[in-house]
């Protein structure tokens, strides 16, 4: 990491916002109402997003400090919810850094030249500040037009990062990922510590411009069983979680089908775990605590993006559910197990952030 | 189903293998050796596979009973494994049927017409046993081919049926297929006790020609809450089950991403339940005890097939700690946590199984 982007988190520009209710429950507290905000909720369900991004690529919308936040407004303005979450993408600050990677629609990040050996971990660039200025400018902006909303800075953790980097692109099984990890442990721990740099150096930058909190994403981290993802993954995240500490901004970790390793997840050192669908927010909580007694976490999901496609009454049945079941935590974030699906009607979002005020 | 759909199970080729360790271990009994075969061991890991296919598409070679029957057997020959399995694809049924469905290379099955409505669901054909005679004449000549080999047959469960149908095509979210279950309970049941029909209906086909076992493949449950599971597909892979209890013959149940589904899987009522990596198996089997203490399951899995791509250490390690916590279980069937992956080393696999028949 350069000394630029390690420079201290505390020169900011952050908003004081005593009384926002995301940021009173990701410290565990428990706000006046209850806070929710949508994974993906600035994207490709809003009609207004897809008018403002028609022919700009993907990375090009990230490096825009206009574009970045606007889009990271529209939901903000339409939905209500409780925080925006910067619109970027985890391989931002691999572009940044020089990576030859790009997103190609349909698909996904694509990787010209896949990092499988030490070579290649090694020819990895680190990631300079300067290199990410815009988005330090569109955190800039953000922080000017939003008002009481706090955002959320947004990373991807070492091990996602490296499926891309080492797969090529989208992988089911990551194969060649799981591969690495096993055979060669040292190449795979030094591509891990360059990755966990490269996120941390975004994340500061974030941080440094004024975002409230950082969500760091380790989307894939439920293809990994407990055993390989304390070994190989854990460490990695931790230093992240560690190296961002002293901002003193709440920190999530999220991941999908980590019903297995919701208390890993949690040993990485965030302030809040995230939770999909598949594991009822009471559950999560007890699995949470089981070697931590007495230390009641801070929860945010879980409801399932499909059920937005569904009926309201099942809909608005599920909502209250799951704010029943997060009362097991100390502190609840409403929130989706996984990212708006592009399909989803942008009007039964703005129906649950109503409902979940209500309550 | 039609009548000869129906036809007593009874009447059937049927070796007797009294020795066969796999079958032994499906029946709760420890054989003398730790059985093992592999998900998807037949298929395009083999050179000799790819070198029989060329030229011809995968539906075409489920409905061709000297192929279908000689690609079954190309694992057995090479690996030296415990069982066969049909070679075959959950479509099958459907496209016999009549369904207009089709596996297209490096997509997956594509539907004309996905099933989204109640008229669509009342158009869908049931299956009539002639339809699949070819697979039942595959059988015939695998029955007289493999030796004291048993042979496994094989179905798609109603959930994994249905989400192809009602998404078109294979899904990463199953929004439409969850949406469908809650916003008209009637319709989706209607459409998976009719996919209920045609998995029992194929799988009594296969018993009364002479498999020694069946497979009902579950594979995208994973992605749904306990909840919803118990709620709206429990009760249809139920019904499979209970359909070919009168064969005698063992059940085997198997998705991916299941571990919080364990209990569930179980309660459908198969003999044995496969678990995929995410869950040790000694934990799998605390699950599926917690709510029938006494009664000890009979597992099946659980190596995580990514590692098949890593260093023989590694693996070996993994092979002797999953048989290990195997015994935990009643009985143990070793394999995969999920299909062998089309780029892996068969040799690999061979040594696999030299290793699991050597402990």
């Amino acid at each position: 990491m350069s000394s630029s982007a390690s420079a201290p988190a505390s020169a900011t520009a952050r908003r004081a916002l005593p009384d926002a209710p995301f940021l009173l429950a990701a410290r565990g507290e428990r706000p006046s109402r209850l806070p929710v905000w949508f994974m993906r909720q600035a994207g490709r369900s809003l009609p207004e997003y897809r008018e403002l991004r028609a022919g700009t690529a993907m990375l090009d919308a990230c490096f825009d400090p206009e574009m970045l936040a606007e889009i990271t407004l529209q939901p903000v303005r339409r939905h209500g919810v409780d925080a925006a979450i910067l619109f970027s993408d985890i391989v931002v600050p691999l572009k940044a850094a020089g990576v030859d990677i790009d997103i190609v629609a349909g698909t996904g990040p694509v990787v010209a030249s896949p990092v499988r050996d030490a070579a290649a971990v090694a020819a990895l660039p680190e990631l300079d500040a300067e290199q990410v200025v815009p988005v330090a400018e569109g955190v800039r902006l953000l922080v000017e037009r939003l008002g009481e909303t706090p955002l959320i800075g947004f990373a991807g953790a070492p091990f996602t990062l490296a499926s891309y980097l080492i797969e090529g692109g989208p992988s089911r099984n990551h194969e060649r990922t799981k591969a690495l990890m096993h055979s060669e442990p040292e190449v795979w721990h030094a591509l891990a510590d360059k990755l966990a740099d490269i996120a941390l150096g975004f994340l500061r930058v974030q941080i440094a411009a004024g975002v409230d909190a950082i969500q760091l994403f380790d989307s894939w981290a439920g293809a990994l069983s407990p055993r390989d993802y304390r070994e190989f993954v854990l460490p990695h995240s931790a230093k992240v979680f560690a190296g961002v500490a002293d901002s003193g901004v709440p920190r999530i970790h999220f991941g999908v089908g980590t019903g297995e390793l919701l208390s890993d997840l949690r040993d990485a050192g965030p302030d809040v775990v995230g939770v999909d669908w598949r594991v009822p927010l009471d559950e999560a909580v007890r699995r949470l605590t089981a070697t931590r007694p007495g230390s009641a976490p801070v929860v945010q999901g879980n409801l399932d993006p499909a059920l937005l496609f569904g009926s309201w009454p099942v809909l608005e049945a599920e909502v209250r559910r799951i704010a029943e079941e997060g009362r097991a935590a100390a502190a609840h974030i409403f929130n989706l197990g996984h990212g708006v699906l592009p399909d989803t009607d942008p009007e039964v979002i703005t129906r649950v952030v109503e409902l979940v005020h209500s309550l």
